[in-house]
């Protein structure tokens, strides 16, 4: 992409409205604009990097077996009527009333629409187990929305619902659920902590937060130190299979959020060197709330016994736009974003030092279209501002390699490869570059 | 994809509300359910398809050089009367309040605050000429909603606007999204034709909605037949060169809707043999408005000769869950949907005819790990359905081609490919039919 073809408003002054560091750089970066309180516009280089986390999440929930579906945005009050939701959700539901003074509301989350759903369709143990899961806005009305789109009110979120004939069956859908959580942040170049967790409006017996340690965090966190060095399962996987021993290990040492912890045993069973108090930002959650909602609404399962049984449930959310703040969060320094490669909006950053001096403008011409072909997805500042500009834009914006193209480099028949990450140059020619960069 | 762990539930009855073939077929199929009137669900089949539509409208969208973002789905009540839109919009706008009592909207089109976006960072010439897009989900509150996703009320939509400096130069514009949208409907296997058009709510002077035509359509439309015997442009089109002998070519003969229908013009310009009177869907539609909203909305640029002006605009739709819908309603027949490959939900159907036989399972197995290796799509029906049910089932969901296993066929190391959309039959072995259906 040409930047000069392209629509990256980055801005000057850092905004005064932004408390924390991934809100001001997803301003500054041009990656956001907010049109009300809490709800934002994506600009093509935040979306680029919305689409990529989205991506991460689909292939990992379809290669954990789950089925993806599309529920609308709004749903019908009386729905949530039938599980006591409608009266019990409180002001962050927002609710709405159609031209026939119907009742709508903006959907906050989907369990009682799936258990719709499903019990329109599914009657026998036989077709089950079965996880579905959907990708789409939804809109807490929150009484003060901020942090950009780490506490936004329009949000995108990836939740799951998983239907079980019986609650051991259940408890392997959970599983699933939390080794494809492992997998999912891992992906993104994230260290992520299973934490017990109070089930909140969601309800249900059995609960993990996915929480990144940053002193930035929402909520303070207790942890055994062992927990951040622990393997998370490859590509290989077998879902399948047992995932039991996976879970065990990852929950066997201490990990609470406030909510929930226990200081005293903590204290015994954490070594004191090894105990971590600090703060947390929830990038996802799995519950499982067996017939929570199964029970209300009547979504009965006929098992092999012939009688019939509300389904055991669980749900599971990954909160996909809050992911893109709670990267940032996590990745970054005083110059800037500094973007994990599977979620960077462009690999490459090319910078043209002297853009209408024939011989940069050729090498840079034959490096864009080299590293196109290839499929290096390139963003090539074409502009005629000062190199000090370009370099402080490429830094703000994180791509993870920059390629420098000056006159006097050129002369000599060398490029810069810059990686944003270490601040490590490399002099290359012109085909070495773009075969670092092709390979990188 | 195995059957048995998919989610398709297929009506065996058709639902009585279902006036139109395309809304039968999507609930027959276990492509949608209704969630509330004119609100549905995508079930996993039917957002399949949604999803194949979205990716050629993206793709197309980016090789005409727009740029993708994504505003919200909710806005501010505020910037819509800005332009005076708010009061005049009518009952069809869903109007929201917030716990905070401030008035939102459902955005039921974007041209609004795309121009605040654009004001809010281009000033100059030198930025120009730029085409923004975003594909999102929209809400206008139709009195009498009906036919499926072809007039529903929540509803997905691609909408581009374009931001030039002067008319010519916005004239430009108008003819890039006119070529991509050839393109975009032929690459679905649509023709579809421009016709001339009234502007509507979205104002301005010129529009052409693009139109199928189908006996089920909305509206009636007149054209020349030669118009559905025009090329469309390849992919090699440059849209960066002169396109309006494209635009002139597919403008130049008679077609229009009846909003703006003259007869006496039709009947002198088009000779009797080839006038068509028939009714039509439209998938989209394009509009060139000026400074409609720019110049209420002060949204201002800096020509080369130093003077400030409102920008020249144009807003370009594309009905994208519509769309899914005007496909069926254009391939189908007396047994269910045939899909055109290029939005086919899967490539292939693979009918194991008796489930838990060792040599059809086997087959079956070998063939359907082939097919996903080699990157084709297959849905798996590994049930223990009869086969008759299994036959009416693929028939239905009209994948492009089924792929038949019996014992009989299997003992005379034979299997069947059959085409859904002509019928044909081939009588192949195991190996030819995987090479077969690679390749196709």
């Amino acid at each position: 992409m040409r930047l000069s073809r392209y629509f990256l408003p980055i801005l000057r002054e850092t905004p005064k409205e932004a408390e924390i560091v991934s809100h001001r750089l997803m301003l500054r970066a041009g990656m956001i604009r907010q049109e009300a309180a809490g709800i934002y516009t994506w600009l093509p280089l935040g979306l680029r990097v919305l689409q990529k986390v989205t991506e991460i999440v689909r292939e990992e929930m379809n290669r954990a077996g789950a089925i993806e579906l599309l529920m609308p945005t709004l749903q019908l009050a009386d729905l949530w009527r039938e599980t006591g939701r409608y009266e019990a959700y409180g002001p962050e539901m927002l609710r709405i009333k159609d031209r026939h003074e119907r009742e709508l509301l903006y959907g906050p989350t989907n369990e009682d629409m799936i258990t719709a759903i499903f019990r329109a369709y599914v009657r026998s143990y036989r077709e089950l187990p079965k996880i579905l899961y959907h990708i789409q806005w939804k809109f807490r009305d929150e009484q003060r929305p901020r942090f950009g789109v780490m506490r936004g009110r329009e949000f995108l979120m990836k939740d799951a619902y998983s239907f079980d004939v019986d609650e051991a069956s259940a408890r392997l859908a959970y599983h699933r659920m939390f080794v494809s959580y492992l997998r999912i942040f891992a992906r993104m170049g994230l260290r992520v902590i299973p934490m017990r967790a109070e089930t909140g409006p969601i309800g249900g017996d059995q609960s993990h937060e996915f929480i990144i340690l940053a002193e930035t965090g929402e909520s303070a966190v207790f942890c055994d130190a062992g927990v951040l060095e622990l393997p998370v399962p490859d590509e290989t996987v077998d879902y399948d299979g047992d995932l039991s021993p996976i879970v065990k290990q990852w929950t066997s040492l201490y990990a609470a959020t406030e909510d929930v912890h226990d200081e005293a045993r903590f204290e015994r069973e954490t070594p004191e060197g090894r105990r971590i108090h600090t703060r947390g930002i929830e990038v996802g959650q799995v519950f499982f709330f067996g017939d929570k909602y199964s029970k209300p609404m009547h979504a009965m399962i006929t098992g092999p016994d012939g009688v019939e049984r509300p389904f055991q449930g669980g749900s599971y959310g990954v909160g996909v736009s809050r992911l893109v703040g709670a990267l940032i969060e996590a990745n970054h320094d005083e110059a800037g974003i500094i973007w994990p490669a599977s979620v960077a909006p462009f690999k490459v950053g090319l910078a043209n030092l002297k853009a209408g001096d024939d011989a940069v403008d050729a090498a840079c011409a034959k490096i864009y279209e080299a590293l196109e072909t290839a499929g290096v997805d390139v963003l090539y500042d074409d502009s005629d501002e000062r190199p000090g500009a370009k370099f402080a834009k490429l830094d703000l914006i994180g791509l993870p390699y920059q390629l420098i193209v000056g006159p006097k480099g050129l002369a000599e028949g060398k490029v810069e490869v810059k990686t944003r990450a270490t601040g490590a140059r490399e002099s290359l020619s012109v085909d070495e570059a773009i075969s670092r960069l092709t390979l990188a």
